[in-house]
């Protein structure tokens, strides 16, 4: 039985839900591949997380390595292929809580790096997972910067092997997933030396641990990292390696090769690794960062929907928190966000298939324009996000703090991102390089990349709306955004110009002006994706009332955007105080609109309970039943021995004297 | 041997360490005490965190009883009483991490709700522990309207006795700390119902568990509530009552008393109660929130002087992170907050020592303003504090992400702060509902508060600075956070006013404001923080070079508080677009002045390695050596089953192929 509170909510719905999961799925077919994906998963109790926030580092280790193993029959037995439409569901469908994860970068790098000879050894007992890969890259004390690893392979002529080291504490690999206890080999970055001489990094296939009994190999010394904020199911591991010989074999070698004398010898074009390192940060996004939104914004709008606090009207029943305007204003941009960047997500997949088709036929034209934008779009994308979760978590309050909730895992996962697959202050300013330079160029009536054409045709003038409800009109924000964009990033590249004319280095003048460099690239991204959900709004069908709905999210994420950041807009005086005014009315406006679909507007989610994983969550909102319910089944409800130890000698003699 | 990029650091400090940390202790024998008692509490084995970040939820809770139970021999033995100048500083050094602090508030609600006889009986077992107590007040459906418990109390006139029950599940006590395993009793809060009518909330001591067997008490179910984002030592614990009869003695009456016929008799003043509630926020400042973020800026910014990353000048060695401008972006405001905060919650506690000495002359003029400002900072402070937190653990990269940097868990704990003792968006609202009062008040020409007679005199005019070192005048800056303030109060309160006048219910109205009024709550926060910074600064000795650092760190927060909301004081031209460019400027020039004084600064927050329990943060910034060394003791390093149960199968034939 659904709870009432919650059941009412949807009787009002203003569009058709199932319609809407289709658009966010990529049409009704999608959806019932999908559903099929989670419903074979979500029935199989290999799979179950229902223990997960009771379990320990250790026990959560073991299932994901157990649910791992049994995936590989799972598949067979579905007759799922990595090729096949249901692939892509399967990762989502067990919320990310599986090992061996980094065996697939393992293999994908002896892919994309590897010899075709190397491919033919290597990927058929990987695929079988007749070892066990892992990715070494960071290092102790190196992490972005790649130029600086400090681990070692010299090439001994001699013997025809790779001598391998790391040299310092700072060179131990760390961090790397799957190698602090599964992985057999892993595919090691070191500097390359041949007679001394220093040709940078490359990769190096190595065996860290016995095929008979999983020890060490002798050199090695390797284990798990430890404990951190959440990926408690993977083993982050270090590794040490002292004077680790291997075959000449195992340089990965399709774009770098030493010859048996030592000559070291380049073929092809590394460019595509490149592109491949953003594609990875364009990938990330729908998986690791819009679905623990989504979800967040599930638990958080259901729970208050059914959670009634302190009177609204007085005589009245309590009211339920989500008629609170400042509930609102904390959960709704959420929503609107998720949607934003949805369609973002939309537009940089199809702009990297784009790209890569053109890199194909050997155009590199577009990899600065595809790197400044997955760098931008993964930092904004993954800041905004791990932001709204946090908020989500808080609006619940207490509840939301209980693990039960599933806000606490959403939050500490999602922060990862924010760090993984590059820093994201450091991405930021690889885009605002990209602008700078692409503004200069525009400036000197030179060709620019397509989204950033704008930069060169700065339109003259102010905001020209007159009252609320212009606001409400998209080429009125979107122009907003884009003024504040090219006035960040015009103003930052005049400070940067004046810095160097006046005499600074240019690398100092570049640091002094970083803050406001990652001020402008944020602008862009920003821009770019009202823009695009102002477009995609346009060109979505008017039926079932879907084109209605998310043109009133599309307004509420760019209001919410210009009423959060009132100076940049206030400035110069594009947007006045007066019309200042007018945007917050309408944003206030809208939050109560919206306020009417908005469970209807998570129910599209199309979450089941099972991934949803929350006590607060549930479809049928029944909250407090289950939060009972599952509380009683954690392990503290055992009877503990400090009882014994140390309560009942202090408890023992205390009826005598009440 | 401390690592030579954080020795350098330490040689150039433009102030006087020792004293700094003198003036932040309040004296030199503060100090002095202080470090006694850390150095006490650090010696003792049973005090150990070591293993902290390693150990279960229940692992977790055993070890703090036992803490708990040998404190009160180590009280004893050290001649440290709960009146004594070493009390403060106890639960400081032990981080928290201890059990029975609701068995303290157990006591601390007798002692203040009890009569002579409910004193004299219940607290001398309390202090023995020979009882162990909890607070029973927030439920499952219930948490800040507290006129909505559902828990009743039903007074039987035939037996003299109370029968409490929680009727429904919503009513099911929930979240009280030292209840789910320890407590043998509790302070039940109740409607008090007598001949059919309610009373209304009170308080009732209900023995739930046996003092033989600790087994639970008949109709007593209680339980544990699990798992938690933070926490993991507190038995957070349920609690359902099923016609649970206690003794008409056992209704705390000291203001409120049921006669044996049933009469109803109420006695004194509650207004003193309100006031304790008030306090609680006021004194979690300082342990709960303050203590933290010191932590996170000491672990972060030492941590960033000793990581090098990239190079900033090409040819050279890889430069200190904290060289960065955006990294001194993150970190110092952030450090500057810690000594805004520190003075502001000196101001409160002075405040609040003499609105106690007027309490006791029966004089509660002071209790409104008292009220608004503890909600208010409260809030505020706790929310600026969690965010900087955060910012601090994203500043360390990947490693700040490893519990073992110590990070995940000061954070994961001070975002509780933002949800206890008071959610606060409805603390804001309270402050705001004062300041709109008092607001409407000056307007007409009546007497106001204290801290609030500058709405009553409004000051025309822009801010007059000409240049960017005008931004470094306290009188410039502080009056720009009064004008803000001020025009955020009264727009809101003419909003109000507007849609009451306009035939919106005054509720609706309010409700339709309270965005804008929690924006209005902050900035009042924020101006007299800044005012109260400005001129501690002002009275500070300028020997030792404090009174210089203390004045830059002073400049930095409000500035940055400016530049990071330059649209409130963009909005009406107070500051204009040139003036907010200064405002830039100045803010980053200031970045570079205080980074010098970075590590220093840290330095006189004056914490062990033991307590800072992180393998960033420690003294010697030997940072890479002990993530190794610690690392290695996690119990993930143990063998895992998972080894012999699922991979050994899958391996075990791959050596024939290789």
């Amino acid at each position: 039985s659904v709870n009432p509170d919650l059941a009412s909510e949807r009787q009002t719905a203003s569009f058709c839900v199932e319609k809407l999961t289709a658009l966010l799925d990529g049409g009704a077919e999608q959806t019932r591949i999908r559903r099929a994906v989670v419903e074979a998963i979500e029935s199989d109790p290999v799979f179950s997380r229902e223990n997960q926030y009771f379990q320990t580092q250790n026990e959560r280790y073991e299932t994901a390595v157990r649910k791992a193993v049994h995936l590989q029959k799972k598949m067979h037995e579905m007759g799922w292929t990595e090729n096949g439409p249901e692939y892509k569901y399967i990762y989502r469908a067990l919320s990310g809580d599986v090992a061996f994860l980094l065996h697939r970068v393992f293999m994908r790098s002896i892919s994309v790096l590897g010899s075709d000879k190397q491919i033919a050894k290597w990927i058929p007992l990987a695929t079988q997972h007749q070892l066990i890969g892992s990715y070494a890259q960071t290092e102790l004390g190196h992490g972005t910067y790649l130029q600086g690893l400090e681990t070692t392979a010299v090439f001994d002529t001699a013997t025809q092997e790779f001598i391998l080291n790391t040299p310092k504490i700072s060179a131990m690999k760390w961090w790397p997933g799957d190698m602090g206890r599964s992985a057999t080999h892993t595919v090691v970055f070191a500097q390359l030396y041949i007679h001394g001489k220093c040709h940078g990094i490359h990769p190096f296939i190595v065996q860290i641990r016995s095929l008979q009994d999983h020890s060490l190999c002798p050199g090695v010394t390797a284990g798990d990292i430890g404990p951190k904020m959440n990926f408690e199911h993977i083993d982050n591991g270090y590794l040490m390696l002292k004077n680790v010989r291997i075959p000449r074999d195992n340089m990965l070698s399709k774009f770098c090769e030493v010859r048996p004398d030592g000559t070291y010898v380049r073929q092809g074009s590394q460019k595509i690794n490149y592109f491949t390192m953003t594609t990875v940060r364009i990938s990330l996004i729908a998986d690791e960062v819009l679905i623990p939104l989504m979800k967040a914004c599930t638990i958080a709008i259901r729970y208050s929907a059914i959670r009634r606090q302190s009177k609204l009207k007085p005589g009245e029943q309590e009211a339920k928190i989500l008629d609170y305007q400042t509930q609102q204003e904390k959960l709704l941009p959420q929503l609107a966000a998720v949607y934003a960047f949805h369609f973002i997500n939309d537009y940089l997949q199809e702009l990297f298939n784009r790209g890569y088709r053109e890199i194909q036929r050997k155009n590199f034209d577009m990899l600065p324009e595809l790197h400044a934008l997955s760098s931008g779009f993964k930092a904004v994308i993954t800041h905004h996000c791990t932001a709204a979760v946090e908020i989500c978590l808080r609006a619940c309050g207490g509840h939301g703090y209980s693990l039960l909730s599933g806000l606490p895992s959403l939050y500490t996962k999602i922060i990862a991102s924010c760090i993984y697959e590059g820093e994201n202050t450091i991405l930021l300013l690889q885009t605002a390089r990209f602008l700078i330079k692409c503004f200069m160029a525009a400036s000197a009536g030179h060709p620019v990349p397509p989204s950033v054409t704008y930069l060169a045709a700065v339109k003259p003038g102010n905001c020209p709306a007159k009252n609320k409800l212009d606001f409400l009109r998209p080429d009125i924000y979107t122009e907003a955004y884009q003024h504040v964009a090219v006035r960040l990033i015009s103003s930052t590249a005049a400070k940067l110009q004046d810095l160097i004319q006046s005499g600074v280095k240019k690398y100092n003048a570049w640091n002094q002006c970083t803050v406001q460099l990652v001020q402008a690239a944020k602008a862009h991204c920003h821009y770019i994706t009202v823009k695009n959900f102002a477009e995609t709004v346009e060109k979505l069908e008017t039926k079932a009332g879907i084109q209605r709905i998310m043109k009133h999210l599309c307004d509420l994420f760019a209001l919410h955007g210009i009423f959060s950041n009132t100076g940049a807009f206030l400035h110069d005086g594009y947007i006045s105080a007066s019309q200042m005014d007018m945007v917050t009315a309408s944003y206030l406006d809208l939050l109560a609109v919206i306020r009417k679909d908005a469970v209807p507007l998570v129910d599209a989610f199309d979450f089941t309970d099972k991934s949803l994983n929350s006590a607060l969550g549930s479809y049928d909102g029944q909250v407090y039943q289950r939060l009972y319910e599952w509380a009683q089944k954690s392990p503290t409800n055992e009877m503990s021995p400090a009882y014994e130890r140390y309560l009942k000698p202090l408890l023992h003699n205390t009826l005598s004297k009440l």
